[in-house]
């Protein structure tokens, strides 16, 4: 249920989910409010006054009983459960003269229907079960158990080639099923990965088990490791779970695991670690809906080049050294039980294929998902991340490339940085002219740490102000205490060390500001190169579709402020979340989806940016926020000081 | 070498090879000498004089000095050397009375060649290597090593589909296989089964190995596994071997093997049996040729149905209960070393297909060998055996059926039947008039017993004599020392106990006769109602194709006489030999000739015999000597005593 906020004295309105905190409204507002506890309720200077309607708010201590009755509450402790009008009040500088923080502009990429991009699917999937009613043998008809079966099929399907079928388990087990089912089966078939191949039967059931058919979509993530349970006769998703990736302790990054696999012994304990996880996933959901695991009939995965060859037992040795080149990129149709995984034996896993090391089957399925290669509109899909993946494209042709971002996303080199977990500080906002901050952290507990959506914001509300420059240097000529020179020179204090949950100040500094310029600049110069390598520039795009957790959080306005996003018509964005999990659902639940992907692998064309002279000169290029050719950021020339 | 052989005084001519024993040539003329002890030299009665010519001669005790110099020899110890005129001296009676035996018709299977009935074959095995250059990546062409091996296997073939290939195997040696081999490697491909099919890449090895491409043809016979080592690039027969069947231990037919496997790890355990046979006989052909089990690259088998069965580690329990139904009759093509074959792990396996639980591989290996499903002829093509299986038809159809002659072919059910093993008497003639034998033993000593060729030549010759009458009765008015009356009734006395091996007089009975009559009788009536069933009788054949080892030994006018085959012109016979060995070698060296096979599998209709009543009143006719209806037998009925 949406409601509507407006604040006064800006007359700003949005409109908001139920349940929505109230200082998380007006940062999406881009409104300014005082906060320095991240949300935890303790500062209390996030005051405002309810106007009109009513919050649900926590008792806060830091209010008298005089500013509750005059309708006070502070907005870190309230939600959102009707429309409401709000005051903010207006901060006053120290002679008294009013300091006002005029609204900014903010956007979340619009929440609009995808319907469009994704299409629509039918609930036909690559696996189904057909119950069988097969003629008792006789002296004058007595063919095999298996051509019997075959002709029972058959009679179902008469235009549909001889199936072929699981050998030998089905073999072995087919003369006592048939006929202590007393010749009524349901036969399982996988429909063949392509039209022109034919279906397989992977097990016969006694009796009539149609009623039963469940498909697992499972991401692979390098961090999560996520699944999606289905039901096939419905299509309708009936759990989700999620684990990390038990790899993790063998390293935080598919450079560090490749590296791991090395070791004697390595590449088997990641297999393992990998399918452990899975497992606990497979688990999970099926107790949730009280099934067995050997009730799911086909397991739709993707993950990128790295978790994949992992999966399969690959060693990923050469995917690290130049010229970066996997053991194969169509992986081939696994028992999902000869890897480990507790599933029937029959089990088939599917793995989007790859396209290069550092371009895997995530970004596959992502863009068999949003079909970007079925439209005659030109677009750029981009998952951001550690490894970032970009691909150009339409219907006629695609271009992908990974550029190497380093882990400033997830919080990696950045001294406060830290992973989206509580307490990460998310949003943040700085008072034009106090330049005191508004940070709010993930659950609204004490702030910890930076991640990365907080750590763009914190960048682009500082390089507004004036605060940094447009090198990332701190202006030296302010004299603020939050301003100071630290142990890795000059930073900004986000929270002071009483606000804090670890008891030490929090701050952004150069060097993270560096970290995260070449973060964002190596992600835009992989735009540019590729763009360029096919003739084209931004203006040519017609939509930037971002996928991966990451979009969610991330304020287009900030993104592009920094220079992380071109700054073009902000129309043409989309977010399509999690791209990788989307596809493996479609995939699971529309065999006719499934098969179109073969397009996809057809139409990519790898384009290998680690050693690239354009890429390079990009790259340099983008060092800059938001770029050193500010004719590419019309909309942040206007906005940033001169 | 051929050497000719005349014997006076009834100038019969043979040719015969160098080294075939003298007395042997004598039975193959239809002759009859004297000899009571097999061949081995103790009776000393084969006296025969060597007009012209020598042969090598065994110094025998039995001859005086002065009968050496005349150029009296025994028959049983002399070999032909060159050609001969050899008088056979006349037997006297006991008044004096010249007792000549006039020479017999008698005719083995025309040695002739079978190349119109086999056709030719092309050296383009199933399995082929090819030696492969690929270009080492770069930074601009980093495609998967897969890809990459793909793209040079589709220079070299532009028109071939996308091969597929063998996982996880080959996908986790290939980084390392081709870097090692400095991207040079040879590729074991393996041709579709069927022409629609992709070829498929089963094994990668370094440098260029295309001078070594090894196959294995294997005939697993329910008593013997014979295994056939081909040179895939000459196509030539580089060694043979072959083994008696290891699960002999758990009965001696396919009946008694089915009892076994449904005793508790009873279906492992004849898996096992016969599967170590098969590593026996491979170690023997590697060792003779001096390769590794592993340098073979193909292998080509063919059984029964039980056998195949068995060596799945399908149960059989169905295929012995009506309606006897196998599991499956197309058997999936199987990877060798999964079935613990001594094997690379990519070799492959193929077991010919089966018709029926009766009529199994073997059987459809020949019928694909002889290739009756390409000509226009009818043909009748039968193995005789414990199963005999037969196979009637021509280009545009054919029907199969097996009738169970029970064990008499092979010695069970006959007091003193044995295999064909040495001391067996596998050749006799009797003397009309003395009614004396003569009897050759196979390897020419003592005689031990009888096999199924002996037992036929035994039968013809007492019936043609009149010592036995049509119904398989002893004349009872015949007064002589070696008919009498023992234990099983009334039998002849083929070799008292002083000239056996095991020092007891060797007899037939009329327990034996009425065995073999049933067994024959059985075969006849398939014949006839196979024959029936699609409104044909004899006159209709325009061949006879007799497969298995059995038809290498049996004189044909023999077998016609007690009615074991029809009484049609003797050119219409052929003798194949061991056609399933045949069809695999065929196969093994020609993938064309090897892809033909599915069109005997669609031809081929099954007919079950054993609860017919039509086939119950063929055997109920067929139970006489040759025949009750002697208008089928005209030769027989012109030869045999009013």
């Amino acid at each position: 249920m949406k409601k509507t906020v407006t604040f006064l004295p800006d007359n700003v309105t949005i409109e908001v989910d139920t349940g929505e905190n109230l200082l998380s409204a007006a940062a999406k507002a881009g409104l300014y409010i005082q906060a320095s506890c991240g949300g935890d309720g303790v500062c209390g200077k996030c005051k405002v006054k309810i106007e009109q309607g009513e919050v649900a708010a926590n008792k806060a201590m830091q209010l008298k009983a005089e500013e509750h009755a005059e309708g006070f509450r502070l907005a870190c402790q309230s939600s959102v459960i009707e429309d409401l009008v709000v005051s903010i009040p207006v901060a006053t500088s120290k002679d008294g003269k009013a300091l006002k923080a005029k609204p900014k502009t903010t956007r979340a990429i619009s929440a609009r229907s995808l319907d469009h991009l994704i299409g629509t699917w039918q609930v036909a999937p690559p696996v189904e079960k057909r119950f069988l009613t097969l003629e008792p043998p006789t002296l004058e008809d007595n063919v095999p158990d298996l051509q019997r079966l075959m002709r029972a099929i058959k009679k179902k399907c008469h235009d549909c080639a001889e199936p072929t079928y699981d050998h030998p388990e089905l073999l072995m087990e087919l003369p006592f099923t048939l006929r202590e089912a007393n010749w009524q089966v349901t036969a399982i078939m996988l429909r063949g990965k392509r039209a022109e191949e034919p279906d397989r039967i992977i097990a016969v059931e006694p009796g009539d088990t149609t009623g039963n058919l469940y498909g697992l979509a499972v991401d692979i993530g390098t961090t999560t490791v996520c699944g999606v349970l289905i039901d096939l006769n419905s299509g309708e998703v009936i759990a989700e779970a999620s684990a990390y990736n038990d790899q993790i302790s063998c390293g935080e990054d598919v450079i560090s695991r490749i590296i791991y696999s090395q070791r004697p012994g390595g590449l088997k304990a990641l297999q393992e670690k990998v399918v452990r996880t899975i497992n606990a996933v497979i688990e999970t959901v099926c107790k949730k809906v009280m099934i067995s695991p050997s009730d799911i009939s086909y397991i739709m995965a993707a993950g990128n080049t790295i978790m994949s060859h992992l999966l399969l037992g690959l060693n990923p040795k050469y995917l690290r050294e130049s010229p970066y080149v996997p053991a194969c990129s169509h992986f081939p149709l696994t028992r999902a039980a000869s890897l480990g995984i507790h599933a029937h034996p029959s089990v088939r896993l599917f793995l989007y294929p790859a396209v290069a090391s550092y371009v895997g089957g995530d970004i596959i399925s992502g863009v068999h998902a949003c079909q970007m290669y079925k439209s005659p509109e030109l677009t750029l899909f981009i998952d951001i991340g550690t490894n970032g993946e970009i691909v150009v494209g339409n219907e006629e042709w695609m271009v992908c490339a990974a550029c190497s971002a380093g882990p400033a996303f997830e919080g990696g080199g950045i001294r406060h940085g830290m992973r989206a977990n509580a307490g990460a500080i998310e949003n943040f906002h700085i008072h034009p002219e106090t330049l005191e901050p508004m940070i709010i952290t993930i659950d609204r507990i004490k702030p910890c740490g930076i991640c990365g959506s907080g750590l763009i914001a914190i960048v682009a509300e500082l390089l507004e102000a004036g605060v940094i420059d447009q090198q990332g240097k701190f202006n030296r000529s302010l004299d603020h205490p939050r301003i100071r020179q630290g142990i890795d020179g000059y930073e900004y204090v986000l929270a002071w060390s009483k606000d804090t949950l670890m008891g030490e100040d929090i701050a952004i500094t150069e060097v993270d500001l560096d970290n995260l310029t070449r973060a964002k600049g190596a992600m835009y110069a992989g735009y540019v190169t590729l763009l360029e390598s096919v003739g084209m520039t931004f203006d040519d795009l017609d939509r930037v579709i971002m996928a991966g957790n990451f979009g969610a959080y991330i304020d287009l306005e900030q993104a592009i402020c920094i220079g992380l996003l071109p700054d073009i018509d902000r129309d043409k964005f989309y977010y399509l979340g999690n791209a990788s999990m989307l596809g493996c659902q479609i995939s699971l639940t529309d065999h006719v989806r499934f098969r179109e992907r073969m397009m996809v692998s057809s139409l990519i064309t790898n384009l290998e940016l680690s050693e690239s002279s354009q890429f390079m000169n990009h790259y340099m290029a983008s060092l800059f926020l938001p770029h050193t050719d500010m004719a590419l950021f019309p909309t942040v020339r206007e906005k940033l000081p001169r």
